[in-house]
């Protein structure tokens, strides 16, 4: 089974870089099954019911979330509804929304995880226990996706050892920055610490860098935008063994002005 | 001008690892000069003047720091004589040691600062502004290399974007993760937000897995120690032009058990 | 010279609890000079024009801010032009407004400076040295407040000490709870932690409980409102010697419906 | 039921300190319970059993821990055996020690639960859930005295409400300064924000003053030391009624030289 597992999704830039290229990879790669993160679809800050429903039209499979997941408050009227959008699981008990989601393939089943580091983030759930939580309950051995979304490398690199041999594949989010370190871990977990973002490529984390600047210079309150220009395009395909769950490849693919996509 | 720069060397098993690659990537590479951040030199926390010497002997030009500077106490006792020992600059005024040096190569001059982010880091002063006030003072238009080390990618892009056509390269540590966007920014300046580490290729950080577990899982004290077993290396190589100052090439170098070196 | 200080308006409530006792307050005590701190006084997060305004008019003599400082965006226009509304002077250079003013009262003269803690704050300028530069500039001797904005205990009374006997008196604000440790520190200036707010008896911090208490819970996006009913009103009132500046009382007043006032 | 809760008793000028007016107190209060914070009361850093079995010795019925519990390795040597020692409750699933203790006193029975704010502290379990968990658990209706250990003033004062009613009082500790909010809150609980601390007056947070002014000016590793001199004494007496568990009064005990006690 080939997952396609595609970075947060910045603004209107990353919603159209997705639609150009997701049809591009699949004539390519040939995923059987495509997740993207979400946090940011929507102005850089939440996502929409009509941004949902037009990434499922393109041929996503399932959409993640994490920290920015509930600022478009329009999330609170759908994300019950829509079992294809799935937001950190340690998130306490009575969050709106599921923090995992089983997706039926027509080579197996592929449940995806989301969960959310504490570190330099919200007071949550342990996110340690509550993947023990989650994998307890799956019937099946079913081949499972993580998206740990999460702000530094060693709860990241830790969450990975945690579930090593337990999950088919564990990636980050949350940074925008596309991590070198892809690996097999030994017990067979495929793992990145962060597959990148999906958005403007001359900005910092696709938001407007004059701004972002201003902020640090002046340390006065400012209001982010999304950039504008070029694009890039960072996600991450893993082959695994339905049956086992265990992964066989991890591949980062990147893609920008610097490091253009030819089909 | 073709400069090596190497990530965050962590205890003894990133010191093997420095002095086993070190000599072979200088016969590939042919660098004119290798900057090493030594930061975690010592135990994983700090440097102590042998191991300094030893960098030194092994062919390393310079050595920056970070966080961890002072964490060996002795560093008080050698900081303020060794001019290739190079700590974050905006550190307090008054604070020992040095925050850029210049180092004289057969082929050019090249200025090597040292720089720390304050997001989940030290409160120290501005880092953007002691860049102004270093690059001012700066004569001769010499090449500058920039590590930047800091906690979240959203500090470092905006510095790269802040520099960018006013030093040679501006390259991150502290993640310890390479990260795998690097690039010339669009007025000369080569950019990676992350380095990466040269130490145990098994743990987290470069520390023992186990015990990083232990304190995500119980928060209570633990003593960490450096990792043990085989080990990762990550590097950078930057040309640049030495009398423009630009870059014209970044290249990672990434070698671990999953992407083997061979001369 | 008699000093009232009083701790951060919150909102509302807290505006119409500053006319209401401020008078009274003035008639029992007389100070000479009336400071309060404004950072939350419009709808709990900034302060306009019309109620700096306000403010004077009642009788204020000098308005300090915080991290609030910049919430409404009005501040912009006329933070320049009021030389009686003070923001935390370590602020970077270029900031607007000031960060110290001199009071020309009858009795004397009083400098009112504001500064910011880091800890858990912003990435401002070291305060400590900030303070260093603002007293090496004073000519005259006069006498000095401090309005230290802060969240920890500790940066608060090592801001004290540094300050002891080259203030007439420090003062905390921020956290919105009055402490109970007023002094006299060893060489003459007067401390107190923190002197509190004035606002909401019944909230947290002075906004809504219920939502507040919604957030610590859910951890999701909660839209805060300054809270509703009876109030608090908490200051301190120094007396110091103008010639020496040196402090010879500090007194809490702290005013709710379990310490009702009686004029 | 008075219950007499002193707040961080902070090294070895702590521990004399309350030895010393521990009698005084009693004989002149009477108190039917006495409860201790005693995480610092090791060098600053965490408790030794010998410390543990002076306090009780002492009179001290119940001692309560905090952030530092585990600062000195041999508590876990014993906490699991003292049934007056107790630790945050909020810490994960197989922490040694417990979160909240029954004591039988001749006036009926008091339960004594810790709770630790996640605000600037550690990644621990949701403290207001926890809250709920132990609340549910106990039988008889007995007393209840919450020691809530937090560092800021909003995660207090929301824990404040959110337990009204449904305990006899909740204070806080940890910031190691007194605050002056004492009350009853609507529904009969006695709430103060921090207790404060019983050692060093002369110090920050009872640390040597002359060391954390160091630490922030310099921001370079520092090791901290308890302060020397004279000494202040925090603690709060509480009246609550055994049956229906409300309490009826809060009163504030705050002794230094400016305060100085008079038997
Ligand atoms: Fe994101
Ligand atoms: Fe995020
Ligand atoms: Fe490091
Ligand atoms: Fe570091
Ligand atoms: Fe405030
Ligand atoms: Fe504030
Ligand atoms: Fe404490
Ligand atoms: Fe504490």
């Amino acid at each position: 089974m080939r997952v396609l597992m595609i970075g947060d999704i910045v603004g209107s830039p990353g919603r159209k870089a997705l639609l150009e290229y997701l049809p591009r990879l699949k004539r390519s790669h040939r995923p059987d099954v495509t997740v993207v993160n979400g946090e940011n679809a929507a102005d850089g800050r939440g996502i929409t019911r009509g941004i949902a429903r037009e990434f499922f039209g393109a041929g996503v499979d399932c959409i993640t979330l994490g920290n920015h997941a509930w600022d478009k408050r329009e999330i609170f009227d759908f994300i019950d509804k829509e079992d294809r959008l799935v937001r950190p699981a340690n998130y306490p008990e009575g969050t709106p929304g599921r923090g995992y989601t089983r997706l039926t393939l027509s080579r197996g089943e592929l449940v995806v995880v989301s969960l959310m580091g504490r570190s330099f983030l919200s007071s949550l759930d342990c996110p340690f226990r509550k993947a023990d939580d989650i994998l307890g309950r799956l019937k099946g051995n079913p081949a499972v996706l993580v998206d740990f979304h999460g702000e530094t490398t060693s709860e990241k690199q830790a969450m990975g050892w945690y579930l090593d041999g337990r999950v088919s594949a564990l990636v980050g989010t949350h940074t925008h920055v596309q991590t070198a370190d892809e690996r097999i871990l030994p017990k067979g977990t495929a793992y990145l610490t962060d597959v990148g973002m999906v958005g403007p490529y001359d900005g910092v984390l696709g938001m407007n860098k004059d701004l972002i600047l201003k902020k640090f210079l002046t340390q006065l309150p400012v209001r982010f935008e999304v950039g504008k220009g070029r694009v890039q395009f960072n996600a991450v395909v893993i082959d695994l063994d339905p049956s086992s769950g265990k992964a066989s490849r991890i591949m980062r693919i990147r893609i920008d002005d610097d490091r253009p996509w030819f089909d």
